[in-house]
């Protein structure tokens, strides 16, 4: 065991998207910069979430598409090994070097293996040689280990092998049967991707009383009434109280309270993540963690003065762009401080997160919310006006398919008349919601969101529809 | 021939979707309407231009989506009669009772025949009995005619029947060999569409350098690969000097200067459209025309008091919704003045349309724009930055489709940092303009542009990457 010590000025703990902007702004901003990673540059999303997904979704969504679209037909289902071998190239054959060269050509040093912290700006990297390199940094370390699945406590199913998603994005060869646990955006995702991919026998077994329970009730409505149409086995209300699979490669045994039973093939666990904290020995700086690592809005530690956290880590919000978003505001900050400069701009502070982060569920149909639902804008506080309307209304929608479903809702704040809220779901509605996001972002009033005219016949003339609800 | 007189609030002469939208205001603002259809109720939009051609376009454009993602494949080529089936459904078969039926719905009066101006706010009506009626409009007379074909002086054209856009958007036998005249958007969307629907031997002959002369000049050239990629045979800076066609039914054959001819079965001329002004009778009111009928802001006629113009016919931006805006703001407006309110709020006031109407271009790739172009922009006197992006290089867009071909371009306005311009082009870009529409009216500055986070990875990613180009 070699020990070697490197000095500079930051160091990132975590090579996936927010590790790798932080990286690219403080570079930018002229510090020098090492970022640690165990597994593959580019991160959980790159690999293992959001590039493969999508990539597994893209041929069931088009597919639906043509199903509502007179004059085309398929000429059979989808050719699934042409899908994985896509699925492959998108997230290059879990070949990092591409990201791996991008982090070093910033220019930036990329040490591979597991870091902790071990003091004071000092990080601890121990290679997969079992060799320990020591990071001291100058200025600032910043967390972006993101997160793990949250793993149930459930008799039997550590032992039955479950799938997290990583294995269900990563699937070689598609389970005939296929139980989900959850119903949050992994879970609807996965279950409609893996079954029209072959598993023809896919039962969903949600906690709750809905799908995607943190958005608009109506949203999760229309997603399962999606779901149950292509013949995925969508149950509310259930209670797993056991798992069990006698053999390796045999079936796996999902028992439900009231004695119901579900037998599948793979069994998929999408009930959630948290903050990926173990090992970092954050104990040891005496950092209360209550799950995640808490920071202020310029995603530092608070009274650590060098210590920052971006990404899933810091339980703000745990979606790609968010934490990148993090990244940008987190690395500007830190070339600020260090060059001593002015560290209170309106670019230094995460403004975005606490507001409600956007989010895409790209199933089909696709869902899309950004800011407060009605239900969390009301708790907050606020004097709420609602405005909904059937998308299928909109000429622009009728003309994207026949039986065209989707449903659109805004959350007005009646005192300043600007949104604090919208949600859109309906097919191919993902490209919709940049629009809401900066309208609810920039707090743009109602009246001149008015003379922001949608083209006819685009689906964004929802836009008009929702104002003209509104009485405008 | 009966004579009738009728006392109305306001006479809206014209019933396309501009003049419903009058309609559909001052009727809510408690006063009482006449609206005069010569054709049919909803005008040219829903039956001849952006509702069948979107029907025409959308296989095409889906077909396109599936040529480029993996795993599947269309079972042959599209199913033509389907979708001329398709377009009459959109089309109501020509049948125009809905649309009647809302406008009597209101409630106001449904007056067939066309109408004329004969004196101060008085409109005389011929029916197609030969009947005439009188409306006599108590605050406003509201001009919502519209738009005719702008027809070349070419020698041998008019003899030579050509198409216009109503023939190839109600096309009943497609053509195996098209012309088409002109390089502008109809010329574009139904060129493509038709080429897909069975023109094999499509040929565009284009005065100009480029097509869509009005938009950022990247955009036209990438339409034009798609375009010729298809095997359509774009032909720029040509001049058409003569056109013959010797037998009904027979070929039609365009002479080009340089010696050079084409001969197709049908010629479909889209060379631009202007104000429907004819028959009016607007000289005897000793109104100066110049082409179209000039209004204020408040789209009131200068110096009448009385008479107003909406939509196509006031030739401020020839798009159907630029005129149901135009049309909301002069229905407002009027309800204003006739109840003695104030008439100057930011509501009874068009500021959109002197900004760069928002317009969406829906073929493959789609190419839609709002605010000013970097010539206009810098014609207009401002100090401009452009910063562009290749939009394959955005995660979402690759997600999409293999071989994405697109590119963004966004104007600055440096001194105030605002966006005065953006012009996207790429496939299915169209859901992206909306949120460039509200960045361009409500003039968001960059700084706040820059913590409205776009989903990953959605293909508005490209915000982000646009604002980094720009040096955020």
């Amino acid at each position: 065991m070699t020990e070697q010590n490197t000095e500079v000025d930051v160091v990132v703990i975590g090579g996936g998207p927010a590790g790798e902007n932080v990286a690219g702004r403080v570079v930018r901003g002229g510090l020098s910069c090492a970022v640690v990673e165990d597994h593959l540059a580019g991160g959980e999303c790159s690999y293992y979430a959001c590039i493969p997904s999508k990539a597994l979704l893209r041929p069931m969504e088009l597919a639906a598409e043509v199903s509502r679209v007179r004059g085309l037909e398929l000429a059979g289902p989808i050719d699934v090994p042409a899908v994985l071998a896509a699925r492959d190239r998108a997230v290059a054959h879990l070949d990092d070097s591409g990201q791996a060269d991008w982090i070093i050509g910033l220019p930036a040093l990329l040490v591979r293996g597991r870091g902790r912290l071990a003091g004071d700006r000092l990080v601890e990297v121990t290679t997969h040689d079992g060799a320990v390199t020591r990071l001291r940094a100058r200025h600032a370390v910043v967390l972006a280990t993101g997160s793990v699945p949250v793993v149930p406590d459930v008799p039997g199913l550590a032992a039955a092998r479950p799938w997290f998603s990583r294995n269900a994005t990563s699937v070689r060869a598609v389970p005939s049967r296929l139980v989900v646990l959850g119903g949050g955006v992994v879970a609807c995702e996965m279950a409609q991707a893996l079954h029209a991919l072959g598993a023809t026998e896919t039962t969903m077994l949600v906690r709750g009383d809905r799908l995607l329970g943190r958005m608009e009730p109506f949203a999760g409505e229309l997603l399962a009434d999606s779901l149950r149409a292509a013949g995925i086995d969508v149950r509310m209300g259930t209670k797993v109280t056991g798992v069990e699979r006698a053999a390796d490669g045999g079936p796996v045994t999902v028992l439900l309270a009231g004695g119901d039973q579900v037998e599948a093939d793979e069994l998929l666990v999408a009930t959630g993540r948290r903050p990926a904290t173990d090992g970092l020995q954050l104990d040891e700086l005496g950092l209360e963690l209550n799950g995640a690592v808490q920071v202020d809005d310029s995603m530092r530690v608070p009274g650590s003065g060098w210590l920052y956290a971006v990404g899933d880590v810091n339980g703000r919000n745990l979606l790609t762009h968010m934490g990148k978003y993090q990244a940008r505001v987190c690395g500007d900050v830190i070339v600020a401080r260090a060059h001593g400069r002015p560290d209170d701009a309106l670019s230094l502070r995460d403004s975005a997160d606490g507001r409600g982060a956007p989010q895409v569920v790209f199933t089909d149909p696709q869902v899309c919310a950004v800011g407060r639902t009605e239900e969390a804008a009301r708790a907050d506080g606020f004097e709420v006006r609602v405005v909904e309307y059937d998308m299928g209304r909109v000429a622009g929608a009728s003309l994207q398919g026949e039986r065209y479903q989707g449903r659109a809702k805004a959350v007005v704040d009646e005192r300043r008349r600007v949104l604090l809220g919208v949600t859109f779901a309906g097919p191919a509605v993902a490209e919709l919601l940049h629009a809401a996001t900066i309208a609810v972002t920039a707090e743009v009033p109602l009246e001149t969101l008015w003379h922001a005219v949608p083209a006819f016949p685009a689906v964004s003339e929802i836009w008009l529809r929702l104002l003209e609800e509104y009485g405008l």
